[in-house]
């Protein structure tokens, strides 16, 4: 693997307990690695946190990692980290700014391993035009962890048109999804331990901002809720939206955009696309007098080309999600109950 | 034990991988749990992120909380991660608002157990007067965590008179420890496994912005620089500090307050006090001429009662901290190398 920034010559090859001391070695650690990659003005003051100034109002989210393997096709959980952080700041309708970045590592975690985390995270903080401001590392001990987890919370200005709330849900909006669903989860599933098959499938795990703020200056108010439909799916956050909104639910099952590569899995695995966590897509509940047109401007941006609408909101059967069939017949998805994948995100 | 707030009633007891899903299980934990428990506007929106306005500067800080046990004398996981996200704020001169929460639970932690760590957040949280506004729960295999890991985020208003920086540390400012050191690591260390020795000390973790923002509104400009010495102790932080602002630190042994108790440990380990962790205490850098009033006024106030000058800046041997000892030696006092008290926050 080619890093755009080849790691510093360190005295370490391996992350050890003492990394995680806060003395010599821990400073050590963060000087040879993460403050150099991610250097910019405010995480430079070395303080305990970083002073920001906003214009307006501000959303505020947070996220822990702890997918496995922390290498998947199509990413690490560096670009994760930072893309599922950044995208909840973009289902708020903000635009992302800042981000904190938390690391737990385990001890005898390669310092090879822990930069290329490292490398992605910076290079996913430019792709997505957000700073790292501020940040924690700590080290447990050997099988009390998992490699590495990551804490990404971040802070975002909300859009001066965005007015998304659940509470401006109501009958009639569309239900439009950004891009093919489940293709994050079944290109996890694909190097799952023992459940390994052939695929060339990669995960979507992508920063959504740019196209929501393009969105969004385009549609203002006319955008009544976005969500990213990541653990549990699009059945499980469209059952949160009816929960909520009290109102119902219909979708068309031939309208949902799958890969013939993740349906074909899914059929292989017996599970339904519709539960499988996704990254790099979103759902928008919109007014019905703009859905096409938003579609369509979505279908031109990044991560939109597939985007589709996929249902409505109703006033029938409220707190209920309804699916018709490819062939016709309709049935309640309800959430999901269980587990379907764990630690995919 | 006591709580507070009894649990309710639930059809599980012990936390699976289920619960960290995103479906109908996750919704059950933090129904039963979380969303009650630290129930807020903010927080009852139920969306990726909340939606916050700020009067003027910000201040955003973040900790991974791993410490082992998770339940130790004078507190456990929860209050310690709500305290010392409030503490770093307070650092930072900040009146800390918002946090943030995100846990790591492992499959197998009883509810039990889960629940007196919520109960401990909520409560430490109204001691500190903040809110808790967004969260997130994963869940990870046995084996491949250790009982709870938690993530706090925070935000907090700049105190209009704070001006706290490392840039405005200068000789002659005198150095204030706000109570004895090493208590929280010691406390801690009396319980590790294989470590355990007769001791009825506990940690000293408590939220010390109250106290802070009294000082503030009373010394403004004249606080140049608050820490609070956790991983690595006194001694690491006073070396970050000679380092960062290119001075010299010079302390008194004799006037650093360390419990008898404590010393007596100390002794017995072979630790010297000055790097165990500390978490309900903090180091201010105040200029000369309000030194003597700012520590009377802080022995004045909670957690402030052992407060004392116990060194200050000198021009003289800039980067390096020089210890005088109690018989008038004199040496230099490095950072802490490697790990002295592994996972002790």
């Amino acid at each position: 693997m080619i890093l755009s920034c080849p790691m510093p010559k360190l005295d370490f090859d391996v992350i050890t307990l003492g990394h995680g001391s806060g003395g010599i070695l821990t400073h050590k650690l963060l000087e040879a690695g993460v403050f150099d990659l991610l250097r910019n003005p405010l995480l430079d003051t070395h303080h305990d946190g970083a002073m920001l100034t906003f214009g307006g109002p501000v959303a505020f989210t947070t996220d822990s990692y702890v997918i496995t393997p922390v290498f998947f096709p199509g990413g690490n959980i560096g670009e994760l980290a930072v893309n599922g952080t950044v995208n909840d700041l973009a289902m708020c309708g903000a635009i992302p700014r800042y981000l904190s970045l938390s690391f737990i590592l385990e001890e005898g975690l390669t310092m090879t391993e822990f930069w290329q985390v490292l490398v992605s995270i910076k290079e996913a903080a430019e792709r997505a035009g957000v700073q790292v401001v501020t940040g924690d590392t700590k080290v447990v001990e050997r099988g009390k962890g998992d490699k590495l987890f990551i804490n990404t919370s971040g802070l975002g200005e909300v859009h001066p048109r965005a007015a998304i709330s659940s509470r401006r849900v109501q009958p009639g909006d569309k239900i439009i999804v950004s891009g093919p669903v489940a293709t994050h989860g079944i290109a996890i599933m694909s190097v799952r331990e023992g459940l390994a098959f052939d695929t060339t499938l990669e995960s979507d795990t992508a920063p959504l901002n740019h196209t929501v703020r393009a969105l969004l200056d385009e549609f203002g108010s006319g955008i009544h809720l976005l969500r990213d439909p990541t653990r549990g799916g699009v059945a499980t956050v469209l059952n949160e939206i009816a929960r909520d909104t009290k109102t119902g639910v219909d979708i068309r099952q031939a309208a949902i955009p799958v890969l013939d590569e993740v349906m074909g899995a899914c059929e292989l695995l017996g599970l339904d696309p519709l539960y499988v966590a996704n990254e790099g897509v979103f759902l928008a509940l919109v007014a019905a007098e703009v859905a096409d047109r938003f579609v369509g401007m979505l279908q031109s941006l990044p991560y939109g080309e597939s985007a589709a609408i996929i249902g409505e909101v109703v006033a029938a059967h409220p707190g209920q999600v309804v699916l018709t069939s490819r062939i016709g017949g309709r049935r309640v998805v309800n959430m999901l109950v269980g587990e379907q994948l764990p630690r995919i995100c």
